[in-house]
């Protein structure tokens, strides 16, 4: 049995991946004891999690009461009126949020407090861990980026005749579809396109099939490819090839000047992704890891030993880096998916 | 991260112990792979968790979605028209649900499959633990009944000189707050108010003040009791003495012939009580463990030994039961309160 403010979290973490370039929130209204409203920030564009909660209450019972919201409320007109100021004209007496955002220079907390409304702003672990990537993610006007990364243990996505299926366990695709879900778009090389030919989808009841990115510097395209033939998510192809063009209506080329993992993410960030997963091969996927622009590694390693010379190594750089000046991570959580490891990084 | 049939019992299990004799339900919406609604029972009579969540979707736009909700949804006119039909008329394609509801004739079940909407029943071991004292409880129309002991680790609630205050740390009053909030009524006995003169409250933030209920054969109240000079929760007092009666406003007086705890119990259920709590000294904590009509037993233990001839010993009946006759219990879960053991227990 948890307190209100955790119960608000917890509405937050049920929709957070679905809320675009927003952060997920959830807001837990209480009166005499009571809850009598729950909401949660739905999409990008739509309620804010306070105004659900007000609705689900009826506007006119929640005088008087307490408003628990897993993050300060806002202040501003955005796409929507402010929540501060609903929240004082629906009489509610107090709100308790659990995390400030930085990332707004007017701030709901002042604007309520000078109305009357008594304000608390109680910090919560659960609540960093959910926001602290949004905010860098704003503030970068990047999208919070994921790598993944399916390997052998001796760090391998392939042999070196180029042969991958399956290094992992089939539950490990399963954990990766759950990956996807949670994520607006993933990112793939055209080599990985052209190797694996993969479908990118989220097979799983109800998935949400995030929209696919393809990396393609020479903009040399096998179009046969099984992604160009289902219409399951729009597909973005990046390049620097000018003259690159398509007359398929689910995909869009973009062309940038220089295909560079900064550009790509800000451009996508633009189009209003919030949330993207980098799964391809050892180029791609070492751009990402070198950028220092990612957010999570998630890395699954199957206990099998490919060897070779180590073509398809999952990391690999021209640079050699002294062993001070390294790229770490933090490891946040390791777990066994049947025979595999995963290790969930951050960066440090 | 969950599956959406997982979010809906989280939703459910927010709610629990609001919803007096109405079990604690959530719902979740999904379409395109995204949340668009959520909703649970906050009170008796009031919305269902099924209508919340198309209200927060919007009925214009749930046509074609699943939703996920953690009881079946109901088909018959109780104090709200049946989900069943409101889930058919708003075109919501497949229905997922974790628990069947044992106790209702009509099954919504066979309503919406015979609708056209595709219905699955998906067994879940977190609604079952949820749902299985609220169906036991409907049937034999008594309310899920809590005993919470604190006693030394020799099973006593006091020493011979009837000294009790503190045997338990701080702490444990805690989540003896906790425990209070989740129920709808608070039964104690007469001894109790006169040796240890409780308020009987919940002191937490937003805390929800169950009612009162006193039992007393005789009658022979304390008036100057502590509880009867607050009002922050109604009070009933059960007694098999004709003649008492009260001036107080917030106290009622239930006449029985005989104050027995099956009485008292349907009694209760009939006034809508659906979780209650009983707090009491040795006299009516053995009473109600010996009556076979409880759900849960919370004991808080402290290492402490009080000994003496054990007068308040928790424990006391006049029947002597062979060894193979006792009441046993299943240990549901064992846990550290700073210094004391809680151990929770479920009746077998």
């Amino acid at each position: 049995m948890t307190n209100y403010l955790d119960k608000a979290i917890t509405l937050a973490e049920m929709v957070e991946g679905q809320t675009s370039c927003n952060p997920p929130v959830g807001a837990i209204i209480v009166k005499d004891g009571r809850i009598i409203g729950m909401g949660a920030h739905l999409k990008q564009g739509e309620r804010h999690a306070e105004i659900q909660a007000i609705d689900m209450a009826g506007a006119e019972h929640v005088e008087g009461s307490t408003m628990y919201v897993s993050l300060e409320p806002c202040s501003h007109f955005g796409k929507t009126p402010p929540c501060a100021k609903r929240i004082i004209e629906t009489g509610i007496a107090r709100v308790i949020y659990a995390a400030r955002d930085v990332t707004l220079p007017a701030t709901g907390h002042r604007m309520m407090e000078e109305a009357g409304v008594k304000v608390d702003y109680r910090p919560h672990p659960r609540s960093e861990r959910l926001y602290q990537p949004f905010f860098e993610s704003k503030k970068s006007e990047t999208p919070i980026v994921t790598v993944k990364v399916s390997a052998s243990i001796d760090g391998k996505q392939a042999t070196d005749h180029n042969e991958s299926q399956w290094i992992t366990n089939p539950d490990v695709k399963t954990d990766v579809f759950q990956l996807r879900h949670h994520h607006d778009a993933i990112i793939t090389g055209s080599g990985t396109l052209h190797s694996d030919n993969p479908s990118l989808t989220v097979r799983r009841e109800n998935g949400h099939h995030p929209t696919r990115v393809i990396l393609s510097r020479s903009g040399k395209i096998q179009w046969d490819a099984q992604l160009f033939h289902d219409h399951q998510a729009p597909i973005f192809i990046y390049t620097e090839n000018a003259q690159l063009q398509t007359s398929l209506s689910h995909v869009e080329i973009v062309y940038l000047e220089r295909c560079e993992v900064s550009a790509i993410l800000k451009d996508l960030y633009q189009k209003g992704f919030g949330r993207v997963l980098v799964e391809a091969g050892p180029n791609v996927t070492s751009q990402f890891l070198s950028s220092n622009m990612i957010t999570h590694f998630i890395l699954y390693l199957a206990p099998k030993l490919i060897g070779g010379q180590g073509l398809n190594q999952f990391y690999q750089t021209d640079e050699i880096k002294k062993l001070n000046h390294l790229h770490q991570f933090e490891i946040v959580e390791t777990s066994l998916i049947d025979t595999n490891v995963k290790i969930h990084m951050k960066r440090k």
